[in-house]
């Protein structure tokens, strides 16, 4: 593997696994208020477009490390959905 | 340009531009508490690493793709190292 190759894996992993704090702090705290609704309603979308991109072109590494951000950025929306709701009721 | 090329340009435009709703939050609240430090260290340092990939590979697309996000994502980041700096005087 070409050192370009390794840079790419590295930022692929970095961008993807940065999620996973945020979801557990969202997870753990329930606090959404300084969390921006239309960055992850765009972002989860963005993800998803990403997912079909992958599974179109038979590319694994776009399709695994857009599943995991889409999990994660996927609960930390659904977080925001669910505060948002409760604030209505 | 084929529908998967235009699924590609689609989706990183959103992933890109999702991050401007975070800033332009977080620039008048001010208000970083539920976000996660270590998500957006991560995450910059992702962003940066995917920008020298793509000047290496001479890939326009990744390139103003990630500089955007880089410049949005360090905007956040900056204000929370604020926060945090301003918490310790």
């Amino acid at each position: 593997m070409d050192s370009t190759a390794i840079i790419g894996n590295i930022a692929a992993l970095l961008t993807t696994t940065s999620f996973l704090p945020q979801a557990i702090k969202t997870i753990r705290t329930r606090n959404t208020a300084s969390l921006s609704f239309p960055m992850y309603l765009l972002f989860v979308t963005g993800v998803t477009l990403w997912l079909v991109y992958g599974v179109i072109n038979e590319q694994m590494p776009i399709i695994v490390g857009n599943f995991v951000t889409l999990v994660l950025a996927g609960i930390i929306l659904g977080f925001m959905v669910k505060g948002q709701l409760t604030k209505k009721l």
